[in-house]
């Protein structure tokens, strides 16, 4: 048994329920959870703008402790710490083997399903499948995915801060020094203060970025963006962004500029505020149907790169111990992007915050 | 005196006229113009599409003599066979220094005021200036052109020939090989079987492409494709583009995608035909209002890069020649890209040629 917050219908809370969980199939682990983050990608799901099969446990962004592996399992051993991976790559596919485990056709497929890579999943309702969000379902005491799924990490960290790392510090950080590779020096934009802005940043003040201009209509996340490095702040209520980057650029616009919100208007202002030969990178995950409009002859004339990044372009069985080094090196500030505590009982509280922009990262804290 | 076409009003025909032209100031070489090709973007002038001072002297993929030189010139002298440079770049501005002369801001800058860069031209009439289109004026039997504009080249190649390096050739092979980077074994797509299009396919197959695929609704000019190395030709009249470029890879999508016509439409084919973390590169010249639309969620989720090329990422100084040694080593085709030659009097001929789309790349002969 677990209990878990189970998604039943589109627009509805999730409910609180104690699901029968199988055990451990060849090459799975179960992992009793810890914490999880409420990311806007499992509010894009509640809401029905990512269609999957439903009921199904959401939850991509956690932390635990392994509780039992599966048969030839030998990444990870009862009792290590692990940070989940949503993206658990297959290695074999085009794409994982040319460096990009991020893109991998499985876990594209199984992003789709719902399930594990045998087609079923491990939680169940009274006899029925319930879905598991990325592989992982998440928001549950305990959940079982793929070895791969499963990422081992130092044990110094807090759980909290740890399943911070596997989605928005990962896609924040990584969007910057991995897609956009950030240079000393350069000049950077930002377009949405929010757990990935904030990481956004940090990524690109470690790189050596000497201006960050952080843009939002909020103006207590805006504050908070200096913490995290940024040197300027455009309150786009009160300024057009674009306008306003182009001042503090000498008309130049910025060498790198990323938009962390998923908003066609706002990915548009960040292409625009981009110099010549410089990098757009989209960060923000937009409805399926929605478009993005860019000027026809700036893509010559101007020779732009517009790209996206996809879990920060990251590989997470390398990239989270190395960023959990860098937080214990006091390279990145993890605990400041944690703005509320909440039990498994509370998630609707946590996304109803999530959803008014009151909260930067809410975490479920899995009671002992 | 100089005959010249002349643009006196948008969309009326070219005036051939004799011109004042006065003596090269210091820096500046006056050229005496032995061929030089009729391109789209002198014929989106004619039609107001990219707005300039008028009267102004079009043409600017051209080669000939350097026939007199200003003081402290020293890259060139009298009798040296040159290729005209649309984009004279300064070697001072941020993106000379940064290796990005295509994208110099004082050749921006003269792309606009139609003039050499002290604000003045050479030619006049009747007193009054006539502007030059992109410090070139190449329809015209002698133009002065600043001296980065004037690129000493090999003699031994027919100006003709030598004319289309200095636009459709570096445009199109250095799309290739400079800003998409095509490598060996790759796929390849081009959208649009033209000047610019062939060199393209030329430049992917040059790069060791094992698949070009040539995109186009005439049949003639796909056949053409097949000279320039295309493996395989979709007609776009007859089948949709993108869906016949994703069966001929497995459903993938190709490594790159060229768009070779400046239509938004075509622009979002190309895009869409590209693979999960593959290039699009838009080279076709819109008009400057218009918008393409891409996908936002694929953006991230996709990770592909979307950018253009200009000049084809090149730099005429050092390019002209390499293209023209590998021409003359037999590894690029060049009189095939000639479809047919006029004299100056003809020149609303070819220009009728290349708008009922006849002309792949129509050539001025000057006269001895």
């Amino acid at each position: 048994m677990a209990k878990a917050a189970v998604l039943h219908r589109y627009g509805e809370p999730l409910s609180i329920e104690e699901l029968d969980l199988a055990i451990p199939k060849r090459g799975e682990v179960k992992v009793k959870m810890k914490a999880a983050g409420l990311c806007h990608s499992d509010w894009h799901v509640v809401q029905g703008q990512l269609p999957l099969p439903l009921p199904i446990v959401l939850g991509h962004e956690g932390a635990g402790i392994v509780e039992e592996v599966g048969e030839g399992v030998t990444s990870v051993k009862q009792g290590d710490h692990v940070v989940l991976n949503w993206v658990p790559s297959c290695g074999t596919c085009s794409y994982c083997r040319t460096g990009r485990p991020d893109l991998c056709e499985e876990a594209a497929r199984l992003m789709a399903t719902g399930t594990l890579p045998d087609g079923t999943t491990r939680f169940s309702l009274h006899g029925k499948s319930v879905y598991q969000f990325l592989t992982a379902g998440a928001f549950s005491e305990y959940t079982i995915v793929p070895e791969q799924a499963a990422i081992p990490i130092r044990r110094d960290v807090p759980f909290e801060v740890a399943a911070l790392i596997g989605c928005s510090v990962i896609t924040g950080v990584g969007a910057a020094i991995h897609t956009a590779k950030v240079s000393p020096g350069s000049t950077v934009a930002v377009i949405g203060a929010g757990g990935v802005g904030f990481n956004i940043i940090q990524g690109a003040a470690l790189a050596g970025a000497k201006q960050i201009i952080a843009i939002d209509v909020v103006d207590e996340k805006l504050a908070m963006t200096k913490t995290f490095g940024a040197t300027h702040t455009v309150n786009a209520r009160e300024d057009d962004a674009v306008s306003a980057v182009l001042d503090l650029t000498d008309g130049i616009g910025v060498d790198y500029a990323f938009e962390a919100i998923g908003r066609p208007e706002t990915m548009a202002d960040a292409y625009n505020m981009t110099r010549k030969a410089g990098t757009t990178v989209i960060v923000g995950i937009a409805a399926p149907h929605e478009t993005v409009e860019i000027n026809a002859f700036s893509l010559p004339s101007q020779s732009k790169t517009l790209t996206g990044s996809w879990l920060g372009q990251g590989n997470p069985p390398v990239d989270y111990p190395k960023l959990l080094d860098l937080y214990a090196a006091g390279k990145l500030k993890l605990e400041p992007l944690i703005s509320a505590v909440y039990s498994l009982d509370q998630i609707n509280d946590g996304f109803a915050a999530l959803k008014s922009g009151q909260n930067i990262r809410g975490i479920i804290r899995f009671e002992e």
